[in-house]
């Protein structure tokens, strides 16, 4: 109800302001660095043949699996966005953008902190499972895991912080 | 700006339709539940004597000292405020709520997560490192951690829902 009063010309010039959010350069950067560090944290662990034989590392394998689709779609929309100079706007699709990003940085945090954790754990063992060059692979892939989630939470953020202007 | 349009009286209607937000009594609830969850989680890991040999675990006893005094502070004001009918509307104190429930919330996923696929590796392996009592109360602590985080992700987003009306 409270929208009704605002002015056309200010909603426009207000929301082009926020960078970070669908169909800016800024969002395509972002978008394109989550593609890449899921790719990297999945190749990490899944070019090693052992990661199916832990629950964590196969639970990685499988939302790095969700986000790289997820990433690229994305990247491919802001793309074509900043090419057209024409953003989405409709405050239904944003809202799917944002929960949906917000559910897969979830998953991306619980995965990342669950292989981190294995990983620690696999290390400081007495028995040495893994060898050594095997599990700082599994440690850079939890790392890329990480740096995915933090990606993935600032595209959220900054699209949930464009949505109540719509 | 676009907030003066709107009317004081709808507004102070509008804000106590919000269940769940700071001030109401399914807040206190809420707040409850995350003290109570956070406590036994706590409690489950930490009267076992072997915790701090795992870094998982020592993380899970740490947030859940975190986690404890905010929420069992926000049940005593929560408690305050539907004693005396009076709930905190103030927007800087309530973003400070949201940031500090989504930060707890985000930690405490992060540590449950952790737990749980340490048990579930410990449960797993060949070695046998843990007796299976001691592993069913880590997974019980795990779960514990897991229903906390809900509340506390609950909690958060109840406030942010009413952040932008004041």
């Amino acid at each position: 109800m409270v929208k009704l009063y605002s002015s056309e010309p200010y909603r426009i010039s207000y929301m082009n302001e926020i960078p970070g959010s669908v169909g800016t350069s800024a969002s395509f950067i972002l978008r394109l660095g989550q593609t890449l560090f899921s790719s990297a944290s999945l190749l990490f662990m899944s070019l090693g043949v052992e990661f199916y034989s832990y629950t964590a590392f196969c639970y990685l394998v499988t939302i790095m699996g969700l986000v790289i689709p997820w990433s690229f779609t994305l990247a491919l929309v802001d793309g074509y966005s900043v090419l057209v100079k024409c953003p989405i706007r409709q405050p239904g699709i944003l809202l799917i953008i944002v929960v949906g990003d917000w559910v897969l940085s979830t998953l991306t945090l619980a995965a990342a902190a669950s292989t981190a954790s294995v990983v620690d754990l696999l290390l400081n063992s007495q028995g040495s499972f893994c060898p050594i060059k095997l599990c700082c692979r599994y440690r850079i892939s939890a790392v890329m895991a990480f740096v995915s989630w933090f990606l993935s939470l600032a595209s959220s953020l900054f699209n949930l912080y464009l949505l109540p202007s719509l």
